[in-house]
């Protein structure tokens, strides 16, 4: 069972707008086991209607089509489904009497040309909207569905809410299509891919999404309940397995909220020393509601002399290395360390662009420091020359270097 | 002219991600005057890209493509072009080559089975990729042109900045859609409307674009050149000159460019002490390239003995009025000035949420503390239940509240 999402309105197609509804009925369409199989969005034109109605009853089973549905002469919707599917529209008594209810209750003595919004093709089934004028309409044409939805969200929702499971009850149900996803950071897109996709039964299907040096691994499966749950279960795990350390989360966990538990779990406190990522890191880790409960605090030190008097870094070790340097990384570490009375902290120092090289030192430099009271670590990384992606990947990259020191498996590398 | 936008990913289908690429270029196509008629994603299925890219390349006379140009089993969309158009894919020797030494350079020792990445349809001209490993590339079939592009926003966007001219070009251009933007901060969006609409002439449209406590004001014409530029741009001056000091920037200006400015401009030094932001604001700060000019650090203080420790704040004033406060966000900023010998300091405290509250200090109360050496100011808002969305929005107004103080114009208010 296959579906399309049909957005009309011109504040999407230029850009105005974020296409919000569309995500949130492919959640929910997703959710309930039905394939998404296309997004299309056309402006309040009733060829581009037509043609965009016409073209997806021919390739999905269900369409779902909002916006549009309001009673001013811009919104096309309901006079493109009609002469799509050959039906007239007529006035759908109930629905009218309905909303001329709510606007004498609404704006006493006002006329009420809402009327429109209760024209539906003849034949519909009417979608009740618990929140607003407009309703809702579904019709059945050849071997597609077409439910048609008014635009705003909230009465979008309300209405998919309420008749989610009546539209879907035309098909049935024991075939679906499920998905789960593996966070992974540390190892690339081509180098995950090699190692994933030889562990997959036929019909798990794999995709690799990359952000800032994290990558998502997608397991994807259609098929019959229970088994597509079952099947994807065991391939999470085996995954899992193989990926080992590489692995930090599954579904809905972020990187902040694994370290977040795991410092909580050994009762340690975390500050840090930021240079490059200019308070990124901490924003971060300040992501995670309760992180007052671990996290102290941060020390940016831009400039040499805030790492002088703020982190207590000697003057020295600055003029014989530089800043960007392994020894300084460390040093910083120790310095956010002791300033917040922590058990643990991270550093980040590095050359983040456009500018700011120097011939041993290429934008896209970056040490990162760790210091957990025992040992001290450093790490060097070369990224690229883009300087928000060169913060991104090193708040990610510190982050994930933080949750292999919590778990235990911290490399040996020192810079 | 018309222009359909192509995203291909299942993340976008089943709703993990939101399409926000089909929306970036679906507002830089319509700055350059270009209809959009329809954005379309499917994922990354062979025959699906290829009923898309024929039915649209029928349908448009630019086709903009994104994702799915990676360089594992899963990314299909090139040999989906290929397909469509007829073409065999060959390897751009050049390319291949830039993503080799690139690979060199980052992991060096590592294989390069990346050369997938530089498999282009014959006949292609390609787009450079100044931040990525895959090169763009455009194909004209027919009387429509195709551009694809990596799904990677940064990548995808640092390409259209490159080359979206040159894509362009093919096109006669007299009849064209432009706007202009004008930034403002402090006036909620239906305050902007009551002012702005007055103010425009008959073919000037406004639309009013919310972000975070900023708002931007959207100026659209479509007509014929050079009119519409003039036009345009005396409706800019017109709404700047009523709108006074609520506007802190035009067009491609940030607000943290806008700071740097002045404050290179008056040769002062910015340091921060930040509570609730956790370090955003000094990302946001750094986020411009030569902010070592004027911004020398921060110290994030998350827990009270921080506040202490690092920021000189007497314990007795933490006592009695408690971290989030008037007289805290003040001694917080003092001290903040204080430990970096800076020329000015801003400070923030507030309850993120959506734990925290206490019966007097709801979720969402935020005091914005700034310090110039002679004068103190507090500010305090209280603003929603959601604790990413509160950090943005304190964020954007210390901000502006830091650029009211550069300019001479901050209000009074004392909290």
């Amino acid at each position: 069972m296959r579906a399309c999402i049909l957005t009309i309105g011109s504040e999407i197609l230029d850009g105005s707008t974020l296409n919000s509804n569309a995500r949130w009925i492919a959640h929910q369409l997703t959710n309930e086991g039905v394939q998404v199989v296309a997004h299309v969005s056309v402006g309040d034109d009733l060829p581009r209607i037509e043609d965009a109605v016409r073209t997806w009853m021919a390739r999905a089973d269900l369409l779902i089509v909002t916006g549009g549905l309001g009673a001013t002469p811009d919104d096309k919707t309901r006079q493109g489904i009609a002469r799509t599917v050959g039906r007239k529209l007529v006035l759908h008594e109930p629905s009218a009497e309905r909303i001329r209810d709510r606007i004498r209750r609404l704006r006493p003595g006002s006329a009420t040309p809402e009327d429109a919004a209760a024209l539906l093709p003849m034949g519909s089934d009417v979608l009740e909207n618990p929140v607003g004028l407009a309703p809702g309409f579904v019709i059945d044409e050849g071997t597609a569905r077409i439910v048609v939805l008014p635009g705003v969200p909230r009465e979008m929702e309300a209405i998919i809410d309420l008749h989610l499971s009546g539209i879907l009850s035309r098909w049935s149900r024991d075939h679906v299509s499920k998905h789960r996803t593996i966070h992974t950071a540390g190892l690339p897109e081509t180098v995950l891919s090699g190692k994933v996709d030889p562990l997959l039964p036929p019909g798990i299907h794999a995709s690799y999404l990359p952000h800032y040096g994290r990558v998502d691994v997608r397991l994807r499966m259609d098929g019959k309940e229970p088994e597509v749950t079952m099947a994807l279960a065991s391939a999470v795990e085996r995954v899992s397995e193989t990926l080992g350390d590489f692995v930090f989360g599954r579904d809905d966990e972020t990187l902040e909220q694994v370290i977040g538990r795991l410092l909580v779990h050994s009762s340690r406190t975390l500050s840090l020393a930021e240079s490059l990522t200019g308070g990124s890191l901490g924003a971060a880790v300040t992501s995670v509601s309760g992180s007052s409960q671990y996290y102290l605090g941060t020390i940016v030190a831009y400039g040499n002399k805030a790492k002088e008097d703020l982190l207590g870094i000697d003057p020295a070790l600055l003029r014989e290395h530089g800043a960007v340097s392994g020894p300084v990384a460390r040093a910083m570490a120790r310095g956010a360390r002791k300033a917040f009375g922590a058990d643990l902290a991270v550093s980040t120092t590095g050359i983040a662009g456009p500018k700011g090289a120097t011939p041993d030192k290429p934008v896209g430099l970056v040490y990162i420091g760790i210091d957990d009271g025992e040992n001290f670590r450093v790490f060097r990384r070369q990224l690229g020359r883009d300087r928000i992606l060169n913060v991104r990947r090193t708040v990610v990259t510190a982050l994930n270097l933080l949750r292999l020191l919590l778990i235990g498996r911290l490399p040996d590398e020192t810079a």
